[in-house]
């Protein structure tokens, strides 16, 4: 009996709620011999797409109010929890196997002197003209940048996740052998000012919020599913590599030689180098199509201490 | 020590995140009296105007897909339960008297053979012409209905709440002297078939969703928190009688006279009519001004088994 955190890619999840649905029943497949084996489990998802799409909807509508980004990950977390708790539940049933599950809306804490909210750099929502954009920076503050001659879009930061607020009600589930859907998003950001929690209009990455959810509730491993099988080495060229079995002293070294694709690979890399060295467990990149056998660590990329 | 669930008005909630942010404060403050008396409390709040506008943002924007209704609530549960569980984490800051408080992503089984679904009577979102309408009944199979000359509108059904089905998870929170925000909208409606659940276009009472939860987990009193101090007779006339302590009996009498508006006092009479019957406990309807005296059943209305 181990304890899992795995992290769900937001892409995987679809473009609407249709195509979410039926995408996590492959999912909750995938996760279920873990269920089965009695693990631990907490699951993290990603919601790029999916709070992009909420933002979008109340920018475009002309009757709802504004509604802050912080806000629209926590609804992204009520409708991706809820799927997902849905899909899982429905696999249990089939194979005549029930844990309870449940989706925790979390908040995870950042520093508000963080020196990624000096340099915004996540896209966010939809594009605007040189004009608009100017007016946006104006009326709502925002930092706004043009992106690759599709317009200009709002940037917001991506701090690094400190703490999980809701981490003894995941505790309390873990402990109950429930599973448990939390930190959706790489969770909704707050930052701490005179003991009060605020939320602020940012992007936690949610490989980084999964490697500290891991490291808080003592996970014996992290998992990441993604959507290539291994971590490769000059990857899609004629000399690519598969890396298998790594340590963390040599992807220091590939690091500086820099191997991975900053917001794709990277961010998972870093996200597992967090996790092992803080805590010494292995981290596993693998496909969420493999999961199966990347529970058992015979498919993926796995990440030791030494 | 006693168990409560708080049922919380949508309408007390404010029409945009500032607005929500700032009354949740006073919310806060009128529930923090049983939270320093270490009394087990699960928070149930309603989301007709914020489900509205989550709908509303979703139907009127051009470039995101169609969002069930469904999902819209369980949105909101997100949405507010963030709210809720940042407000009240803050006054405990505040008073220096902390206890873990979460919100549980939660759907609520109904019956698919309710008679509710036959008769669709809940208005929910935008307004459209009778042309629009038409076609809305056509490709999307909605029923429409013509609302008092404003135009039409979409009903759905509010069919009678059955279960929670993450009722496990929010016991094991409770048992730790934990605080639940569960349930939000009245739960996010599930059917059942062939042991899978599924999400429908339909809008639970919230309070009679709290009525059902307090039977649930064995809660000690329902307390429905609203607008007003009291249940009247001859409600705004002026044989205006203030109903202070009550029964079963008498409540059964006085719906025959149809003293309770529906859509307004009414459901709030029968959830708590249904809680007491089926515990024997009582239930209290109450002003939110003067929560701290209800819990001490010093105001609001008792309505007591016999």
């Amino acid at each position: 009996m181990s304890r899992y955190v795995i992290s769900l890619g937001g892409n995987a999840l679809g473009k609407n709620a249709t195509e979410q649905k039926e995408l996590l029943k492959e999912v909750a497949k995938a996760i279920f011999p873990l269920i089965e084996a009695n693990h631990d489990i907490v699951i993290v998802h990603g919601n790029g797409p999916q709070v992009g799409m909420i933002n979008l909807a109340f920018s475009e509508s002309t009757s709802t109010p504004m509604m802050p980004f912080a806000e629209c990950g926590a609804m992204s977390q009520g409708y991706i929890g809820f799927h997902i708790q849905n899909a899982i539940y429905n696999i249990m049933q089939e194979k005549g196997f029930h844990r309870p599950i449940s989706t925790i809306v979390s908040q995870v804490l950042v520093d508000v002197n963080d020196p990624a909210f000096q340099h915004p750099t996540k896209p966010i929502g939809s594009f605007y003209t040189k004009e608009e954009a100017l007016e946006l920076e104006k009326s709502q503050g925002y930092t706004m940048v043009e992106d690759a001659g599709r317009g200009y879009r709002r940037v917001v930061a991506s701090p690094k996740p400190l703490d999980v607020i809701e981490k003894t009600s995941i505790l309390s589930l873990l402990h109950d052998k429930q599973i448990v859907i939390a930190a959706g998003g790489g969770g909704i950001p707050v930052i701490e000012k005179d003991g009060h929690l605020y939320g602020v209009d940012a992007v936690i990455d949610k490989d980084h919020a999964s490697a500290k959810m891991a490291e808080i509730i003592k996970a014996d491993e992290l998992i990441i599913l993604t959507a290539v099988d291994y971590v490769y080495l000059n990857f899609n060229t004629p000399e690519q590599k598969t890396l298998k079995n790594t340590t963390l002293d040599e992807l220091e070294g590939l690091l500086k030689e820099n191997h991975f694709k900053k917001g794709s690979m990277l961010p998972k890399i870093e996200a597992c180098m967090a996790f092992v060295k803080a805590t010494k467990k292995p981290a596993v990149i693998a496909s969420l199509e493999h999961a199966a056998l990347a529970f058992k660590q015979q498919s993926g990329t796995i990440i030791n201490y030494k």
